[in-house]
């Protein structure tokens, strides 16, 4: 997709909101921050907003480019634009980074109003229903009383479950890819294994690391080597990199041997340099929180029963993060309250990565549900 | 299996080779000691010896007990017994620590003849063909010109493929358990991942902690709970575990919240505390190394051509680091050079750890494979 079908230059802007937000842990928030970006316009009507949810590392801006010496645009570009699947010609896109987030919202390194220092280790722990609860705050702000669509991949995705079953009069669709009505005991294994990396580093310092001026990178790079294990599939791992090896025979020593390491290794090293650690710990506390049955007390189906939005959901062949079978429960308990449901499973070889990827087949789909969408208005 | 099918009370033997061994990496050791014990009886044909290859964590202490007060017996003590699938009647059965182990073989924490102190990091890097090598020695000085069976798990299979191919005359049949033949991208990327943890520890010290008296147990918990996963099916960790709490209610803070973060962790630093991180990259290393094929160099069907031996090989089915679909890549190329191969795929849920469990399926399908030995000899 050339630059032309860019929003183009984009500026990150801040909602203060003063209405207090008890979360799910117990804390009130009084007053609290949250980054966003917005791309085309909101009608006279205000019925053509879309709300895209991040995921992970994933923060609110979307598309286009901060400046035009800006290296990498938003990173969903590929969707997000005019003429793209997600048409800014017709639909108001509002990105927003989630509380506890670490690009402008009020997170663990902001300033503790109390305290006049940096929240660290007494940042709340967040879950995925105060970040929609928060999010509801900003779209009222933006003068937004429903919601064309709410759209998001893996965490992002929860956060669309979440909106129709809490506000389902405030949302006509969601849009639900390579997510999960829960995390499995593996999934919470595998966040367990990348916070204890964390929590263990020495420079972690219980989360009070930004007053000693240091980083828990070494945890952090590890946090983020393994979640790279588990965003790819097996298959695109051998075929990008397979046994290949980096010189021409065997080091026999610690160094790096196969690409496949230089390749995590360079991608850990890179995120610890960017990424929050206590933020990363939060974001995948949240994703192990997030379960709607509440622990089995009781069925998907009866907590979908008040839902209104329509649904669009979207898996991936070789996702084993959040395999197609975790997808199809989401379609199942929609199904048993009647509502309207479209299920797609996309053959894809790039694991839980592919909802980031521009797959042609992918895109039309978004891009037919999001013309219908505006068709049914 | 009640104690009395027990080989009882054994006792770890060592044996000192005193012929030089020029390893993989180009370093020569001058002599070298292994552990080692023996179930059952060399018979006078010196035609029944069964040798057994461990796998990552294990050692060479396989069946009985040390002593009466001993908690718990050999760590394959369910198969290897009187009247058990593997026979210590009739078959005369080897369990030997490898090269580099931290069981009583020559390793990382031995002494170096030449400084008199610890190798630690100046151990070298060994392979699977080092191990079958050094474990030639010891067959050798056992009095056996040829063994009845290797038989391996996971790494230990690799062992016995090795072995075949190594020494087509000094092996007659090779049981290849939950094996590969070679660690696909994946495998070797949480091979790093688990080593990155171990390495960046600040108490590693490059590998020289011996003398520091520290022990880099926050990488290796790190690498042992990541193992851990691996060797589980996300089926089984559902079942044991799925989302239960410890508590009654979510505690919305950063201790683990979920059964399954309390086992990993449990898990994580028993390891800690009881295991050498030298050699557990060691072991890492040699399972990445190990590739008959040499890069593709030759196809597996070429590098099977000289086998003389028979093969027995299984997999379990919820086996995802070492694969059904692995193991019948060896099959193929053992029927391609028209060589005797037997194939079993068990259904089991546990994943990789199946081939510790005492499942009567799998036993059984050993013990007749034993029993065909005898019978053909």
């Amino acid at each position: 997709m050339s630059e032309k079908n860019s929003v183009g230059i984009v500026k990150s802007k801040i909602f203060k909101c003063k209405n207090s937000l008890k979360l799910d842990c117990g804390v009130m928030l009084n007053e609290y921050e949250l980054a966003y970006e917005t791309y085309g316009k909101l009608n006279t009507k205000c019925d053509n907003a879309v709300l895209v949810c991040h995921a992970l590392s994933g923060n609110h801006h979307l598309a286009g480019r901060y400046s035009s010496s800006d290296k990498y645009p938003g990173w969903w570009d590929s969707l997000i634009g005019p003429n793209k699947p997600l048409d800014t010609n017709k639909f108001f896109v509002i990105g927003v980074n989630n509380l506890g987030g670490d690009h402008g919202s009020t997170g663990p390194k902001s300033i503790n109003p109390k305290t006049k220092k940096s929240w660290g280790s007494k940042f709340p722990i967040v879950t995925i229903q105060d970040w929609t609860s928060s999010q509801n705050e900003l779209i009222s702000y933006l003068g937004i009383s429903r919601l064309s669509g709410v759209l998001g991949g893996s965490l992002g995705g929860m956060q669309a479950i979440q909106w129709s079953i809490q506000y389902p009069e405030k949302i006509k669709n969601a849009i639900v890819i390579a997510a999960a009505p829960n995390l499995t005991a593996q999934n919470i294994a595998f966040n367990e294994v990348a916070r204890q990396a964390i929590v263990t580093d020495t420079s972690f310092n219980k989360g009070d690391y930004y007053k000693l001026g240091v980083i828990p990178k070494t945890g952090l790079r590890i946090a983020r080597m393994l979640g790279h294990i588990t965003y790819l599939s097996d298959d695109v791992m051998g075929r990008k990199f397979g046994r290949k090896i980096k010189k021409i025979n065997y080091q026999y020593n610690l160094n790096t041997e196969f690409e496949i390491e230089s390749y995590l290794n360079y991608q850990g090293d890179k995120f610890a340099n960017e990424f929050d650690a206590n933020t990363y710990i939060r974001m995948t506390k949240a994703l192990d929180y997030f379960d709607p049955t509440n622990g089995n007390k009781k069925k998907l189906s009866a907590v979908f029963k008040k839902i209104k939005s329509s649904f669009l959901i979207i898996s991936f062949t070789s996702d084993w993060r959040f395999s197609p079978k975790r997808s199809k429960e989401i379609v199942k308990a929609l199904l048993d309250n009647n509502i309207s449901v479209s299920y797609a499973e996309i053959i894809a070889a790039s694991g839980h990565d592919a909802f980031l990827m521009s797959d042609d087949r992918y895109h039309d789909i978004l891009g037919s549900y999001f013309k219908r969408m505006l068709e049914a208005k």
